[in-house]
């Protein structure tokens, strides 16, 4: 389709290039901005000029953060000695948001994937390699999808992490089950068949209830 | 949801005011621009700043244009006393994009929607009349939505023109009917009984097809 102003055609291929967002899309969003006050396009082209060169990465997790150490990893009253493993800051913040784990995170910006050419060196796993030499961690949980790729990264960072020479960290992974609520009879088998053999003592499971 | 960076709270919080976008999908663009160079952040704050402050209304009939007076309205080749009238810039493109329609527009910026608050004064009704006033118009197109709020901005403006002292124009709207394509079975009876109402001579659908 063509469109009657360059500007117009301007702003819609860059908007257009967002993952999920279609010419058509991008065209309503800009016309709702023209409604909008000058403001609004002001503050909104703003945040993202702020946002894309002023976040930082944390230099020992790799969380967003504005500082360059962030708020978890200088929070004293967490246990630094327990490491989640994750994929990325949205997983972060999906744990965080559970407040169950006092932990700490690295985040790994990606998972190992061959069929999208991202290698481990694409990863921080060589700096979570480095953390673990450094200081000594008790427990490492890996924290990843259960997909492929997912498996992949955790087979290569278990890997790594037996060929250490220095105290190796006790590895251990999140549980594979039936979601609180879902009905038995539609859970794949998979998840069924890993529920039962990893099923845990009753008693337990009150106290967590 | 608590986000990790100031930063990042203050560009969703302005992504997520767009239309149709949550917090959750704001995340998502947010972190895909951050793995993306810092250029494409910066092209496209230019291109939403650009666009909102330089992007003007034709002067005539309201489109949008990088010009005072937009491509259609200057172009001499175009019937001028042929106006279809419009709701919003995107019917203009629909309508420019079948290649069929050789005269010009009058873009009303909305209809008129007591529901929503929008009066006819929120719209350039008052400027198309003040066409129809200032040059000797033919024929208006009222091409408008088959709705509540396009039936009555359709009788406002019939009502409007009605009461002109000076020449009144023809006043046509777009036909109504089973789309091509469309099996009759599936078609609701509203638009089934206005197709047979307004049922065309065959020999002029020959020549059209």
């Amino acid at each position: 389709m063509e469109y009657p102003s360059k500007r117009l055609t301007e702003v819609i291929d860059e908007i257009a290039k967002l993952p999920g967002i279609g010419k058509r899309t991008a065209l309503r969003l800009a016309l709702y901005l023209l409604k909008q006050p000058v403001s609004q396009s002001q503050d909104l082209a703003q945040s993202i000029l702020k946002f894309r060169t002023e976040v930082k990465h944390c230099k020992i997790c790799h969380n967003i953060s504005d500082k360059d150490i962030c708020d978890i990893c200088n929070n004293t009253a967490r246990n630094h000695q327990l490491i989640c493993v994750v994929e990325d800051v949205r997983d972060v913040m999906a744990i965080e948001s559970t407040g169950e784990y006092k932990g700490v995170y690295h985040v790994l910006g990606g998972l190992i994937s061959p069929l999208d050419g991202i290698g481990p060196s694409d990863l921080t796993i060589d700096k979570l390699i480095k953390r673990l030499e450094n200081d000594s961690i008790d427990e490492i949980v890996l924290a990843l999808s259960s997909t492929v790729d997912g498996d992949t990264t955790n087979f290569y960072i278990y890997r790594k992490i037996s060929a250490l020479t220095v105290q190796q960290p006790k590895i251990s992974t999140i549980a594979r089950g039936i979601s609180i609520g879902e009905e038995l009879e539609y859970a794949d088998e998979v998840t069924l068949a890993r529920s039962i053999l990893n099923r845990i003592p009753f008693e337990k499971s009150i106290k967590q209830s």
